[in-house]
């Protein structure tokens, strides 16, 4: 293990982080509400952290696959302490443990938070918040690999770490330039977001800090209302519309700027994706235009916002969904596990995986009639070796195992089944409001510190998809040299 | 697909039903609690039924594949339907579909039932109720394989598909003895437990059917309070033991006659069965200790049972466990998806199949570091294929599939996500009592008629581990032409 080269990228990392600091805290000062000297401060520690790290001498500029993985958790271990700062040095958040929480939270994407009224806050804390969800949306590491040519060929290791879904595909041959690409269609859509909104009648700030929250398919908001506090049916739509992008692909929009709309519209995931998305929308508007809002348009437009903002992991809120029959709930529940598409900011399962597994499924029952029969598994035209289909079988399987020991534990607070259940698949899927105790109109605020710790780590596991995290846990990985 | 000879060996399987109606017939007589004419006309008219079919002309008696398949899932339809007869017939439940419901909860050895007070009911009713699960544990066709020559070699399709768990090993090389070395194990079992249950004061009578349930991990009772009504702490162990014995696989007992006790030991299924039965038993004693019961024993006691009736789908109770904290609570929701070992008359998922996927997760971790590696994941020394693994991890994505969309399909009861989560694990898991509107002192009685039948198939589903039900279900089963 090269622990100065990894420290040495670690430092680098920290300084990344102390730049995103800057915006924040040119709002703080404008603004003027008691929260610039916070940011100042943090931004002071982790640039000085960041750059000790990178004096650190390295004989050989070399990262390996071990180095990659390490420098990943590490680095967003890392980049949520630090970043946690400035809630708590401008004592808006009292406790550093919830400090960390909310900001694992906001770098993961995941939107849940301790806070029970966000809007006492000073601006430049609900913009660093939501700005998190922006950074962490794309990957925080995605970064250090588009600008530091210290990296290298290393940092493709980096980037399947970091990057959501099973496959890591470089869209063109130079990782470097993937990951601008990524970011150039990005910042567009996230601008677009940003002017829509404003045309609904949001202030520049509010619309700037959901668009991020959108983007990121993060969550936060600066209402303790989330989205409903708006009462704006443009204002759902548009978002709606936003977090299923977000939740889409990325380079799909690469292939349509391409003019590559044939193989856009061919995409199977996609249409795995829009047709979960169709399905449940018409299920839970029917169902909730009978049992409670009697009005089509209301129940298809908290129908709408609700599934997308689950199935995308985002966890904004117009309803009180815990209002709704319980097969609504359940089909939100179950929706919890699906996700976003692969290669987009969306957390969970996602839905390439549900995509391979289901074809799995397939294949299974045309082998009990024809057991010698020899089928591969294609997708996109492009058949899965068998190592992968094993490979994100398991990960399906290890998914759920954590989630259920996960809430066996969290049941120890003394919590209901669905609070403990829904707490640790919203936080291990990224997405934020769970049900009962951790529900649309409640916060994590009352979890022990224990919970606390453990529910900021499974976020810190579904974002970095299990394996990396889980690799790092077991003793082989420290011992064997490669 | 060769229609002539499926029904002929149907028509076999309905006389041998026709003849398993003879010993609650002969209680009926003695007793003379009015079901006797019930008994008579069911078995005559299953009787006859079956000999019709049996009397069709086949050309060819080959069974391949397709016709396997077919007879296993139509002979357990065929013998739930006939077999409700006399539950329908004697008045004693009302309803067909509840008969059915009844019938098919004994055949897989679910143990739920839509009986509010089943202490009012005849004795021969009782009788038949419980025998179900003695004879739907071994497998209802193993007999037909046994006895039947003209199955001939086309047993193993059939033996393959009706045998519990991913291998279905025969013990020795021919099917037929197999079978019958079960058959005998299972009798000297049975027989053992029949005797210990005496001496702990039950009744004969209560002696047997609470054998015939133990042994067939089914769960039917002859009191409303299940075996907590014996207030027996004798027998509350007697039957945890026996529950556990019956969740093991059965090979293991033709080993320790063979002297191979070596090899037993050694049996990492068995391992991890107990160890897991183990590691439950002493969290929920811990907890319900200092939560609800203040004694050591007593919440041993009842720790010790719940645990062994879940993890091996019985179902029996000695304790309300909704009573007990959502932790260990939480901890037999996690059982329910367990199950016996392989080749016992457990259900749900299986000790065997969660050992293979644990090991293909560490298989996946170490993947991580050596990329390039090439692992065998090995159980009992022998490798397994990775088309074995597919299978296997194909099972569990179908099981928590069925599981997620059959709850949602039974939501829409208007019961809470407990109730209809539990009830769906509880039936496809063949275990009988779930939580709350499902709970322990719940029955299935109030769910409408469409759930019912739903619950029933699920029932079936899961006793005839999913995909030879499911490949019946498709077109392409019965189109293609083998």
């Amino acid at each position: 293990m090269n622990y100065k080269m990894m420290f040495k990228v670690l430092g680098y990392i920290l300084l990344i982080i102390a730049l995103t600091m800057i915006p924040p805290l040119v709002i703080a000062l404008i603004t003027g509400e008691g929260d610039f000297p916070a940011f100042l401060i943090s931004s002071i520690i982790t640039g000085v952290c960041g750059a000790a790290l990178t004096r650190i001498p390295t004989k050989k500029n070399i990262i390996k696959v071990k180095e990659g993985l390490a420098i990943v958790t590490l680095g967003w271990l890392f980049a949520s302490v630090f970043g946690a700062l400035p809630f708590y040095l401008s004592g808006s958040i009292p406790s550093f443990v919830d400090a960390l929480f909310e900001t694992v939270s906001g770098f993961t994407t995941t939107g849940a938070t301790i806070i029970k009224d966000i809007e006492v806050l000073p601006k430049g804390i609900l913009f660093w918040r939501s700005f998190s969800h922006w950074i962490g949306g794309m990957g925080i590491l995605v970064v250090a690999v588009a600008v530091l040519p210290l990296i290298g060929s290393g940092g493709f290791h980096i980037f399947k770490a970091e990057s959501p879904g099973p496959v890591a595909d470089k869209i063109v041959p130079r990782i470097k330039d993937t990951a601008k690409i990524l970011y150039v269609t990005y910042i567009v859509i996230t601008l677009t977001e940003f002017v829509l909104l404003m045309f609904g009648g949001m202030t520049p700030f509010e619309a700037i800090v959901h668009t991020f929250g959108t983007l990121g398919t993060g969550g936060f908001s600066t209402r303790n209302g989330s989205i409903g506090a708006f009462n704006n049916s443009y204002i759902f739509i548009v978002i709606s519309i936003f977090m299923i992008m977000s939740g889409t692909n990325f380079s799909l929009y690469y292939d349509l700027f391409k003019g590559k709309w044939r193989d856009v519209i061919k995409n199977s995931e996609l249409r795995l994706y829009l047709g979960i998305i169709f399905v449940s929308v018409l299920a839970i508007t029917i169902d909730t235009n009978f049992s409670l809002y009697h009005n089509w348009f209301e129940a298809f437009k908290h129908s709408l916002f609700q599934t997308s903002s689950i199935i995308t992991t985002t966890g904004y809120t117009t309803a009180n969904y815990e209002q709704w029959s319980t097969f609504s709930q359940g089909v939100l529940f179950v929706l919890m596990f699906v996700g976003g598409s692969a290669g987009s900011t969306g957390g969970s399962i996602k839905v390439m995986r549900i995509l391979v597994l289901i074809k799995v499924l397939k294949r299974e029952l045309t082998k009990i009639l024809h057991p010698r029969a020899i089928l591969s598994v294609r997708v996109g035209g492009q058949p899965v070796a068998d190592d992968t289909l094993l490979n994100i079988a398991s990960f399906f399987m290890l998914y759920m195992l954590i989630f259920a020991f996960g809430s066996i534990i969290i049941s120890l607070e003394g919590i209901g089944f669905m609070g403990a259940t829904s707490a640790v698949a919203a936080t291990l899927g990224n997405i934020g409001p769970g049900f009962e105790f951790v529900g649309p109109t409640q916060t994590y605020a009352d979890f022990s510190v224990f919970s606390k710790l453990l529910l900021s780590f499974f976020m810190l596991l579904g974002r970095l998809e299990l394996f990396t995290v889980i690799a790092l846990l077991t003793p082989k990985f420290w011992k064997t040299e490669l």
